[in-house]
């Protein structure tokens, strides 16, 4: 199958809004799925999208207003008044309707909720809404299938059928106490594969994984990949079913995990996009560079404590191999903690500190001694004194080393202090890297020629 | 709910496997979730690890061999004859048995699907062991609900009855034709709201997503995310419907492709771990580590043609300022190609190439205006001449606007020629960012200064 949206699609559509043939309108986008109206919502001018989000049912658009881009969706919210919108949120998942509400400003917030017809929706909303940003109460849903134990199969099947409407996917039916307190679960299979007059309590697995309502949603995430769960029940200090928490948000979470990370290593402080505007991406971007500006500037400052051996011929060489001493310092030091970050993001750092030295060590040492002979080769053909080359090649090897012990090192105490470690990637354990390496450099040159 | 393996229970079950307390080790193990004894057996040794998979049954091994390290199941099979990996191969859902059995030698492989009793089940791995790496097919497993159009639904309960006892999870019941070809699809829900002595044909959903068996695997984690699917069917070019993929291989997809670009980016080139072996991570970056070698001694090469200036000490400072050029020069080619490869991966990279060359000249601008701002200022406290640091300042707005626009045009050419854009992040933009930075330095120096 195709996703993708033809431009004649869209000029269709476009011209459609602009003659106004709502019939027209309306059959073209029907048979549409809701991700693929909201991507030509997306390109659309703002008075096209507002115009088609009024024509189109509010059972549709409420689904097309969850998957449009954050920035028009705000505007195209702003051209709806907060009965609009309440209709709209009336159509959701809780979940989405929390996330949705939480975008407007608070005074347009208190209105929609209060617009809202449907008392229960509003108090469940509401509820969403207390919970912290990242915590698994701000991802869950409070739709859910729920029996009690002392129901039989057939009761339940018919108690099911009632609270399955609200609920888009059935992914287990959890079985509470008479305290609404989680005891267990069941799936639909196990429910239309058993006897109608069996009780419930006869037949529901007691070992079900839930998660805290407070829990970080890096946690939650963690929880339902290692135990490739497909939804999962949360609750509070006593045991008390509150929601539950679907893959799909899951996939969610870990993408913007893995783009905040990469982000983060490649020195993007914040969540851009390649269509973003020049001012958020320069504020994403500008940050990170007067980092490396400053870095450079200490390079600058280390190389002036040298500046008499630029009058020797012998000596001055030096100077021309600083780029490549800190572009492996750089290297090194990225590769390092992107390993350990990865590992950190896994849970596979493993084993004693004393034993990843040693690695990271041995790891440097020959990747330096080959890249050392690489040098030394390289020195031959440019016609360099051997005495030099074994300079350039043995204090490369050092930086080598040190990068890639601050390369691993820096990550791991950050974690240890609570601290994200991706941070540490990127322009971060570059410039760091650079003013050492360059400090390192001709510390050993120092000693090596004798200057 | 904690995912935290304990050390001393770890250390518990070595002491019950060296007693060979078989019947506490099995009262230890039951209760405890596949994933978490994958976890205690990835730690053991493997005489202890082997021991434990020959004690528990089979149908809670094969759940356990899935979730293990791949290195140290690879050792485990070989510690296990034809006939138990059989075994284990026949609990497993068909995608993870073939995804197994692929791991084995290939003499192995055929040894083993002889050894399956059931045919059927040889058959379908069979298949699925005949589709590429990476497409749908691999990626897909034969069991599945699957209905007839001409049934009823108390006819199709009955079927599904049977059929679900092979399928973990229903996610969605298929409908095809006498042809076996998919027409369509209905929710476990669906079938229990309905009235019994309903006709399938009269009750399904025409509007079925579905993917081509050949179908890139990262294309259709695409359609799944965006089209937020638990499930989906695969089809060949008959539309006949072949198996079925479901989100959780879709989670690890995305894993690994988020893991390959983060890597690829830190200049790591092939899937290593923190505690792989010391080989392992050598192979793995020593390359780029060579060609960040290469592109230092490309600069060495080009200073070298300004030798003569080291004698003049109004010019001489230029070499000091090389790492920092060479760190703009690569800080902003990361970030721009960062950014690039987001968005080709995500799909927005969109509009013409002529705008998105304004866009980073724009962007480049003002950040170059930012830092040759703080230059010129840094340049008044460490006592350079204006005209001096205004040569700084300006040659490095122009290797930032270059760097940005190889950071953005590179990935971009790469996606275009069909090549994954992701290598050109990280070493490979650093690297010839820094020859194109240090030659366009000393270029527009040598302008300004007049040497």
């Amino acid at each position: 199958m195709s996703i993708e949206i033809s431009k004649e699609f869209i000029e269709k559509i476009q011209l459609l809004v602009e003659n106004q043939e709502n019939k027209t309108i309306l059959e073209s986008l029907n048979d549409e799925h809701h991700a693929d109206i909201a991507e030509v919502l997306d390109v659309l001018n703002l008075e096209e999208a507002t115009y088609i989000i009024k024509l189109l049912d509010s059972e549709k658009t409420s689904e097309i207003l969850m998957e449009l881009d954050e920035d028009i969706r705000e505007k195209v919210l702003e051209n709806l008044s907060a009965k609009e919108i309440a209709e709209e949120v009336s159509e959701m998942e809780t979940d989405d309707a929390a996330d949705m509400i939480a975008e407007l400003s608070e005074e347009r917030q208190e209105r929609v909720i209060n617009a809202i017809q449907n008392e229960d929706l509003a108090a469940d909303i509401k509820e969403l809404m207390t919970y912290e940003e990242n915590s698994a109460g701000s991802l869950m849903a409070k739709e859910l299938v729920k029996v009690y134990a002392t129901w039989t199969v057939a009761g339940c099947l018919r108690k099911i059928r009632a609270q399955a409407k609200n609920v888009s996917r059935v992914h287990s039916i959890y079985v509470v106490d008479k305290q609404e307190k989680l005891i267990g679960r069941l799936s639909l299979k196990d429910l239309i594969t058993a006897k109608s007059e069996e009780k419930i309590a006869d037949i529901y697995i007691s070992n079900v994984d839930s998660v805290h309502v407070n829990d970080d949603d890096e946690e939650v995430a963690k929880v339902m990949a290692k135990y490739d769960l497909e939804a999962i029940p949360v609750v509070d200090d006593y045991n008390t079913l509150l929601g539950r928490i679907t893959i799909d948000d899951i996939v969610d979470v870990l993408k913007e995990e893995a783009d905040k990370d990469y982000q983060l290593a490649a020195g993007i402080t914040q969540e851009v996009e390649a269509d973003d505007s020049i001012w958020e991406l320069t504020r994403a971007r500008l940050p990170w560079l007067i980092l490396g500006l400053f870095g450079g500037l200490g390079s600058v400052f280390i190389m002036e404590g040298y500046e008499e051996i630029m009058a020797n011929p012998k000596f001055a060489k030096l100077f021309f191999f600083t780029p490549l001493i800190a572009a492996m310092a750089g290297n090194v030091g990225v590769q390092s903690s992107a390993i350990i970050v990865q590992g950190l993001a896994n849970d596979n750092v493993k084993g004693s500190l004393f034993n990843r030295l040693l690695k990271e060590v041995g790891l440097s040492l020959i990747n330096g001694f080959v890249l050392g002979i690489l040098v030394v080769i390289a020195g031959f053909f440019m016609k360099m004194e051997v005495n030099f080359s074994l300079t350039i090649a043995i204090s490369m090897m050092s930086v080598i080393i040190v990068a890639a012990l601050i390369g691993t090192f820096v990550p791991i105490i950050l974690n240890k202090r609570g601290i994200d470690p991706a941070i540490a990637t990127g322009p971060f354990i570059t410039t760091s890297n650079d003013i050492f390496g360059i400090f390192l450099f001709f510390f050993i040159a120092k000693l090596m020629l004798g200057f």
